[in-house]
């Protein structure tokens, strides 16, 4: 099941720049700031409102030539890249998607930003728009 | 003071067909249409979770030639057309963002879809994303 709007990613060419702009635009600064080596980006993350459930604002910097996020700022310039919706059970939710004729980027689920677990779907066959499904990960232990 | 992301809009060139597609992906029928007929869109919301301060998706159909939508679609294509954030006072909001350097594109908020006074900012000066801003308008006779 989707429950959220988990994030919102936007692609931009100098996070130090655009964090300041966001945080003027927001009037908050970034709580965190993660990389994810496997996708070559630098993320920085806002929240609203305490945050609690909420939808947060990712911005997403290349930090390899050969990331996603390159070839993206190359073909359409900085701006929104993906939404991304948390979901109850990816791999339920997957293979739905699936079978409804969506066409997964990833068969598996596999580690994002902010201790998830995450797949695309090709914006083909989504009206042009990058869908992440993202769950929270377990915590070690658990 | 920003307190959420409010919705996503998404420009479609097929209501009907976008309608069927979202249902789909996201396992849920639209909760409601309005159009908005300052803008000459015809709109679609979806929300998650019986929807209770969460962030909607709003799909956008141009309903004329002129509209910003039907223009956008012909430069962009379908995709992700703004990010609206819930403002707690959208006229201080305007100030302080203005102040701040951003570029308004209406001077004063005007009435958006979804009982909404919005503001839109130019993507110029937000790192290719369009921003609205909005507040709730208070039922007559309030």
């Amino acid at each position: 099941m989707f429950t959220n709007v988990e994030h919102i990613g936007i692609a931009v060419r100098d996070l130090t720049a655009s964090n300041a702009l966001f945080a003027s635009l927001f009037n908050t600064q970034p709580y965190k700031s993660e990389e994810v080596t496997s996708e070559g980006v630098m993320t920085s993350f806002f929240r609203f409102n305490n945050g609690s459930g909420q939808t947060k604002i990712e911005l997403l910097v290349p930090t390899r030539p050969d990331s996603p996020i390159a070839t993206y700022l190359e073909k359409r310039g900085e701006g929104i890249h993906h939404l991304a919706f948390e979901v109850t059970d990816i791999v339920t939710e997957m293979a739905r998607l699936k079978a409804e004729g969506f066409v997964l980027l990833n068969e598996t689920p596999k580690p994002g930003a902010d201790n998830k677990l995450v797949c695309f779907l090709h914006p083909k066959t989504t009206n042009g728009v990058l869908i992440e499904l993202c769950q929270e990960r377990p915590l070690e232990g658990q």
